[in-house]
Parts: C-alpha cells; sequence; structure tokens
C-alpha cells in the first residue's frame, strides 16, 4: 500500500456515525420536495436563551476578545460551582471547575491525564459513542459492558467488580445516558463510586443532560463522591450547543495536570461563549431553562406511550435527556436497514442502535424528541401508517 | 503511591511552560504597583477588527447559534481556499479546507491522524512546544533536531534524510517559527517536500503566522506541494484569539478521515466565531491587516537592532510572526534565573528559552513585540540600564 494513504491505527478503530448517512438521505429527500420529520437530532431545538444573547453582545462591546486563562474565567467557574451548590446541593470548590471547549474537551483531557496505553475503561453498552473513542484516540482500550433493560442500560458496583482486570484504570458512567435516557440512582452511583474507590481506580460521570432530568431531585455523583471526575456541558440544558462550552469539576489533586494540558491542547475555551454564559445562571434564564426542560418532559410523556403503541419496546421510561431507545425487533433486526426503510417510506428520520454499540444494537433504534409536540405526533402518525411487524 | 494520584505516562512527558511562572511574577509586581512592559505575550495586542465583531453581532441577532458540519461552515470553507489563491497564488479546492477550534485543534486532528504508538515526528529544536506536546499525547515519539542560526532555526532535506528512521511519520515545519521568526524559503520547503515523498512520510507545515511576513511575498507550501498538510489560525494574522478558530488544508484522500475524527473530537467549531470570521476576508478588513503587519514589522524593525546594541545576539533576522529569539548568553547561560531576575530588577517580562526546547535553551529567551512601539522603547531602555555582562 503506498504510505501516504495510511493513517493511525486508531482511525480505523473508530466507527463513523451512521447517523450522518441517515442525514445526508434526509437532506436528498428534502431536496427533492419531501417533508421530513427529524427524529435523530441531537441537539436541543430551542434557541440560545435571550439572557445568554445579551450577554454575548455586550462582550462583543467590550471589544477585548483574548485569550483566557487556560481553565476558562474565574467568575464563569465561581458561577459553576455555585451552580451545583443551588441546583444539586453539591459543595463543590471553584478551583476544581476547569471550563472546556465543550463537554468534548472535557472529555478528552480527563483521558489524556487517565488513561496510558492499553489502560482500559470500562463503559455501558449501549453509550455514546464518542465516550469510548476519547478513550481509544488516547491509546486506551475502552471495554463495552452489555447492559439491557434490566440493569436500566446502566452499569452497576457489581459489573464494576466483575470486569475489573489489572489493566482497568476506571469507569465512566453517563447520568443520563444517550442514547436511553436512563440513570443511575444516588444509592447505585455510590456503590459504584466504593467499588471504583477499592481497586484504587477513578469514576468519571457525564452528567450532560443532568440537568434534564424528569423524576424528582436529581443528584450530581458530587454531592457524595469528592474524588469523582464530572464532566458536563453548556449544550444541553442550557441551549448552547453551537457555543461549544463545557467544563470538569476534578479532584483537587489533578487540577494541576488538567491546566497543563488544557494549556497545550486548546490553550483557552471561545471567549465570547465564556463570556455568555455567565448569563446561564440569571434566575430568569433559569425560569426559561425550566420551563423548557418541563416542554422535554411533556414530549417524552407523549412519545414513549406513543412508541409503546406502535410496537417498540421501551422496557424503561427515560429519566432524563431527550432520546427514547426503543426495541425496533418487532419490526427489524437490522436497525441501520430499517432506518434506512422508515426514512424512505415515513420521511421519518431515526438513528439507528448501531451507533452506540454491539449489544444487541441491530434490535434497537434511537428517537430524539428535539422537536415541538406537533412534529412528534406527525412523526408518530406517519409510523402507525407504515410499519409491518417482521 | 496511592493509585488515585496515578496519571497517565504522557502527563510527565508534557513539560509545563516556564512562561506562566514569569507571568505569575509580573502580575505580583503588578498588584505591589510596579509597572511591568510585557514582552511574553504571544498574542496580537490588535483587537480582533470590527467588521468581524459587525459580522459576530448579526450572527447573534440571527439567533440560530447551533452545530455547523464538523469541516465547518462552507462558506467559510470556500472563503478560506479563495484567500490562498488571492494572497498565496495557491490552488486549494474548498473540499480540503477543514475548520478547526483553532489550530490547537488542528494540530490535534492531524497528529490523531497520522500518528501510531512510538511513530517519530521530527521537528525544529527551538520550537513552539505545544506542537512537540501533541504528538507526544497521542503516543507518538517527537523528535526534536537541534538547529542554530547557521540552519536559520529551521530544519532541511539534508537533516530530515539523516535523522529519517524506520520509526518515522513525518515532519513538522513551522514558518515562520515560533520562537525564531525565521522562515524556510520555497526552494527549501520544496526539497524538503520531495525528501519526505521519497520516504513516504508526510510533510505538516504550520503556517500559523504566515501572514505576517515582512521580506517580500510569503509563500504557502500548498502553491507547490498538495500533499502536504497546513495547520492555520485566525488568532494571529486576523488577530481573533480569544475566537479559537483556527483551519487544516489537508490533502484530499485524508478528509473523510479528518471529518470522522472532528466529529468525535470536537463536534463542530464555535458557530459565532465562524459566521464572524467570514468578515475577515472583506477588502477593508484586509486593509486594516496589512496595516498592522506593517505596524509589526516596525517594531521588528526597531527591536533587533535594539537588542543586539544591548549585548543580545540576533544573527537570524525574524522574517515573520512576533518574536525575536535572542541569545543572552553575554549576560547568563540560566535563561529562566535570567527571566526572573531581568523581571524583578527592571520590570520587563519575556519568556526563557527552556520553553522551546533543550538546544541551547538555557542561552535563550524570546522577546514579543505584540505591544506598541513606545512601550518597546521603554522596555529596552529598562533594560539598557539594567544589563550587566556575566
Amino acid at each position: 500500500m503506498d504510505s501516504r494513504l495510511a493513517t493511525a491505527a486508531r482511525v480505523a478503530g473508530i466507527a463513523p456515525f451512521h447517523v450522518m448517512e441517515v442525514q445526508t438521505a434526509a437532506r436528498a429527500l428534502e431536496a427533492a420536495g419531501r417533508s421530513v420529520v427529524h427524529m435523530e437530532i441531537g441537539e436541543p431545538d430551542f434557541p440560545t436563551p435571550p439572557a445568554v444573547l445579551e450577554a454575548a453582545r455586550a462582550a462583543l462591546a467590550g471589544g477585548g476578545i483574548y485569550y483566557t486563562s487556560a481553565l476558562g474565567l474565574p467568575e464563569l467557574r465561581r458561577a459553576i460551582a455555585r451552580h451545583y451548590g443551588e441546583r444539586y446541593g453539591a459543595d463543590v470548590d471553584p478551583e476544581r471547575v476547569i471550563v472546556t471547549a465543550g463537554s468534548s474537551a472535557a472529555l478528552l483531557l480527563v483521558m489524556a491525564l487517565l488513561v496510558d496505553r492499553d489502560d482500559e475503561i470500562l463503559l455501558a453498552d449501549p453509550g455514546y459513542p464518542c465516550n469510548r473513542h476519547f478513550v481509544r484516540v488516547l491509546e486506551g482500550a475502552p471495554v463495552g459492558i452489555p447492559v439491557g433493560p434490566e440493569r436500566g442500560y446502566q452499569l452497576s458496583a457489581d459489573l464494576v467488580d466483575a470486569r475489573w482486570s489489572a489493566r482497568t484504570r476506571g469507569v465512566l458512567i453517563a447520568s443520563p445516558s444517550n442514547p436511553t435516557g436512563t440513570m443511575v440512582a444516588p444509592g447505585a452511583m455510590r456503590d459504584i463510586a466504593r467499588a471504583v474507590a477499592a481497586r484504587g481506580g477513578q469514576l468519571v460521570v457525564d452528567e450532560i443532560y443532568l440537568g434534564l432530568a424528569y423524576e424528582g431531585e436529581p443528584r450530581s455523583v458530587l454531592s457524595f463522591a469528592d474524588d469523582a471526575f464530572v464532566v458536563s456541558s453548556f449544550s444541553k440544558y442550557f441551549n448552547m450547543t453551537g457555543w461549544r462550552l463545557g467544563w470538569i469539576v476534578a479532584p483537587r489533586r489533578h487540577v494541576r495536570d488538567l491546566e497543563k494540558l488544557a494549556q497545550n491542547l486548546y490553550i483557552s475555551p471561545a471567549t465570547v461563549s465564556q463570556r455568555a454564559a455567565l448569563a446561564c445562571f440569571r434566575p430568569d434564564t433559569l425560569a426559561l431553562l425550566e420551563e423548557r426542560r418541563r416542554a422535554f418532559r411533556e414530549r417524552r410523556d407523549f412519545l414513549v406511550p406513543a412508541l409503546r403503541e406502535l410496537g417498540f419496546g421501551v422496557p424503561v421510561m427515560p429519566g432524563g435527556g431527550f432520546f427514547v431507545y426503543a426495541d425496533c425487533s418487532r419490526f427489524s433486526r437490522d436497525s441501520l436497514a430499517f432506518c434506512r426503510d422508515v426514512l424512505e417510506r415515513t420521511g421519518v428520520a431515526i438513528t439507528p442502535g448501531v451507533d452506540f454499540g454491539e449489544h444487541r444494537a441491530a434490535e434497537h433504534v434511537r428517537f430524539s424528541y428535539t422537536i415541538a409536540l406537533d412534529k412528534l405526533r406527525e412523526g408518530v402518525a406517519r409510523l402507525r401508517g407504515a410499519l409491518v411487524p417482521a
């Protein structure tokens, strides 16, 4: 082979997103005049809150759009820390908060800090594909542990214990999870934290969707495990996807090393985004976001029963986020072909389970409820007329 | 050792920036009422051009600050490609342009694409530390090749040939270089490209400072080597540091894999920054930037002779960027201690050579001319009264 074509081994180890194929086909349908109901999109439809836009405008008026500290603006680090106290009852020192270029940067930094060659990180399968890809990019070994509805699609202390090996460095939990929307209850999370600590490992919790929890009072792992790394984001609850802003809360002993890595790998997060994000924590913004959270819950409460009625299996009610992971085996055991076919016949775009791992992935699809209720109704109506049991 | 304190081996392999220590000490002096002349700063003092701020305001008014394509806005990719034609006479297909979250993301993506475990990338020593750190983070082996003034502080085809090993994967050239400001002439770059191609390797050229070249017509490697990867940035010439925006121009055969990596590692670059950057290529913005480039040249033309007169060695006139790499051995052979001492005695902040590699690093310091001419004069005057030959 021409060596100029060669790429690093990791490139082959990272699967492409099959949903991109669905999106390309959906765009082609739209270009041909068909209407498409987009239930494949992983970003909230709600626009950035007005006060955040206003804060961005004020930052532009100030004009000094220079680098910030690699750790982020001190006032934003303080605001994030305060939010943990006010929202989750967790006492977080602002010195432990590191503002990042999205949770993407947060995950890369944490994995760069922790993962040596062939070090294993345990993750739930199904799970968000990028999470395992960050481990792979840094030459670690992501270990997907199959979890089904009987476990709420989540890891537990016993699974962690059973799969721990001499090469295991830590565990990455997403709660709420993408694609399943399920959460790890505080008691179970505490058990996981203990199991990981007993092994001398590290617990990383992706709380990107924690703001969008629909049952009771959501708890951050930080309210009971100071030693966990938390990765979070302004994209989902705060509706700031295009701003590319997230954060890490790290154990204090690791902040200096994360700062060094952030200086080298990112310099600093985008300045306008940071100044804008300060407005996220204003009471009027939080009131608006709570309204939107209720809208998401309303969509979920419509969509899940509707999908069940259509014949999809949704054995666990998603507790947060904006996804439903649905068993489509009544219709197909080839979720990629199923998604193609559903799109072609009904104009409803959904994401094949194969994007989220290997465990029964071909028998599942992901529905997003990031579109308004009337569009969800339209999507369900189209499916009702078109689905045929296999 | 407590395993919870352990970090991946790469963390120890990445040196902290010593300039941070200088900056912390400088801030302490300022807090104590002393005036500091900042000649350590690596970002242009000029604010973001007004038309860019205006374009950002317009993007906010539009309100749809969502994710973009992982490759960036198509219109921005086209504008960057067109700029290569208009400015550098290089014919670049927009499909080869990948917009990134700063040149930081560009370098990470290219190294993630190319570098397998222990693969060597050849770089000049002295050089920008992050460049070698990106290689190390991805488990490659950066190989710093000592280069002095007799080689213009740059690699050449003969050095590449001499240091190529079975593990060498490619060469990373920065032209103009940080810290030396020196450039690789087109003929020499063509020879390097040929030498690398003959070995079946990859040439990556950091052209971050190419817009700030002061002699003749600067050439992009793309005007004669379609096979090179170019990494560039909106930070320096376009004065958009805090916006975190850069780009890659890649050989066409690698664009799909880079897209896959970008989707996984970044999702997309910041949307407001991308919309703002479209205004960089307006004639009025380019006229302003050319004015600022002439101001940088004027500063250089003052600073280099002034430093020589003070007794610093500047054997090669920097051809671009905004740095002077100066031999301080007449005063000290411990550049870190020298920087501390100069700051303490004169309030002039400069960067120790040890931040840029190992080759005679303790006998060099880096001066930035990212401050106005009157401040540069003030800095030189302070040094004149305080420097004592060792």
